[in-house]
């Protein structure tokens, strides 16, 4: 089957398709900050002591919505050196979105369950995984010598996968404490810049 | 009407709606996860348990986001043979959006009522009905010597058309054996591969 | 300021903003069917009850998603013969996905309120008023010798435009009745295509 | 890292999300538009008061809406003088599509608590900040003698900039009022063309 132009598909449409699913699920991320929650309120101080106790869902959607644009530009990162997409990189993609698609949720139960063990461990595990299935799609485009990437991004495929595997590794890091620290975790990332630039060092360092 | 040029459309605007539907109805799924039905937990054990209870609509969203996902590839592959759409097209999809719009109720449905003949066929009848939308689509555009598809795509006309036949079937299956498994039916779709192949396979022996 | 070329647009991003806020009014549609109002049920014959007291929900969903596409298509129609926009036509089209937007909204109140006036007015007047814009759209960009069409639209343009009048005339005609038939009006627009011809033949006779 | 070309983004998949997040804040707005707040009624007159006692909520819709399309507008504005995008830019837009997101949020509020300090004011922050969000995307591309700009638009650039100036301002001055003036505020905004002239007309003279 791989071997028809047939089973190769233009990335456009799969960019565009993620876009939507990415900007959707940014976009959800809202309805749980609802004038619901506040109810009646009789004065200016009543009002502001509501919307001081939303102040952990108003960071829970910071945070969430941070994340999820770090995703998408990595997605971004990621497509732009893709020359066309197979069968399988659909579905990987595809996969990857369900787990977008559920940030929303998670992040419902980090804002309501942060005394709890599953509300600080969901967020970060969805993060995670989605951060692997990014690292999957990478790692198959560059499988065969780079079948499905743009000519000039074969030359740096390995420096790529470093940076994509320096995210997951920040993911594991945080999804591994939550237990104890709940989202405060995602400062692991903060590592992401740093770590990425060593393990492609390292990278350079061996081929040479 | 279908003489003057003015009658057809590019199919990318086509392409773009029909991407910002499926993304959009693929997102609503998880609307059904809500921590709405969790309420007030005293322990971690409660919140565990409250969520074991929620089992049954992840898996719901996880069938439905997975059969989306099989649909919208279904589209992709039907378009990217097309060279361009007419009214009768556009209608067809438009018809077929709306049962994919609809699918975020079905599936709600197939979540809470499993226990009823309703819940168990909706779902399935919804899927097998956006099966078959999408075999019209291709039966129409490679109507009248494939007047909508591009040139190159003419000759594989007959062999796309028995992989959608394929589809239809195992839709037509997991809707007609639903009021006894539910959802289990959807693994009628296991045999859309093979079933595919066969069918194409007898299409290419009787062309000979 | 219509003197520099600095105040044209290219049409492809309002195209993209219009895809998708019709693409999201459409869906919303469905979170009208939600199980919410099905309750607890005890058996097959209940469930089927509540069910068929959905039927006037689900009514109101496919004639408003038809609807919706009706204008989606009549959109697309008018955008293919544009060569660019211009800061005026891009506000016609905001305030145009103004009420696109709304006709969720108008849409629940059909199909909760159908024995008040309100009830019966507020979807017939919604589309009118969508249709309205639509027709103020092609008006605005025909005008000065059609300065925003592409040059192969010019000669056509006052075809295009009476194809658009009868848009109006049909949705002004389902709005007027609308207080005695409510969404039964909407059986005007089966006029709308012999109309629209009747109106092209006898511009076409004028300037002949 | 702004060496290497590989540090470049296209602006054409940072319009597509951009657009689509747009488009479903817009779109959300309509969910406080819901039928719930009327509930049973008994008579014409009696739904007529009810939808009546929506208008203040109908008229928040409205103004988001149209603030919504105008930086939309000023979006489309900015990014079609962009050559490419660079990784600051990206989260420039990154951040104010967070805030554009949380619109359907502070309109709720400004619908509901317009008696309160924090109700008038959340929704004209929001917007402020959205406006100067739009100001520093400008700012950073037309930053190193327009790295990120078409070279054609680099000329106009100091105009441009005004422009965005201009915004800002009307923005500060409806943001500053609010707290006793609420939404009545986004009158500042009529100031905004004129103001606007001004200051490109003496930015002009300065460099002559």
């Amino acid at each position: 089957m791989a071997e028809e132009p047939h089973s190769f598909f233009s990335v456009a449409r799969v960019e565009a398709y993620t876009d939507a699913v990415f900007a959707i699920a940014a976009t959800l991320l809202v309805l749980d900050l609802t004038t619901n929650t506040i109810g009646e309120v009789a004065s200016d101080a009543e009002l502001w002591t509501a919307l001081a106790a939303m102040l952990p869902n108003l960071l829970s959607f910071v945070i969430s919505f941070l994340l999820l644009s770090r995703l998408w530009v990595i997605h971004f990162q990621q497509f732009r050196e893709l020359e066309r997409a197979d069968g399988v990189l659909l579905w990987i993609n595809n996969v990857r979105l369900l787990f977008i698609v559920l940030i929303p949720f998670t992040t419902s139960l980090a804002a309501e369950y942060p005394d709890y063990v599953a509300g600080r461990v969901a967020l970060p595990v969805n993060f995670f995984v989605a951060a692997l299935l990014g690292h999957a799609t990478w790692t198959w485009a560059s499988a065969k010598g780079g079948h499905l990437l743009k000519e000039e991004a074969k030359q740096d495929a390995y420096r790529s996968a470093r940076a994509g595997l320096s995210a997951v590794i920040c993911g594991a890091v945080a999804a591994i404490v939550s237990p104890w620290v709940g989202s405060w975790g995602f400062l692991a990332y903060v590592f992401n810049g740093p770590l990425g630039s060593l393990l492609q060092r390292r990278a350079a360092r061996q081929r040479a």
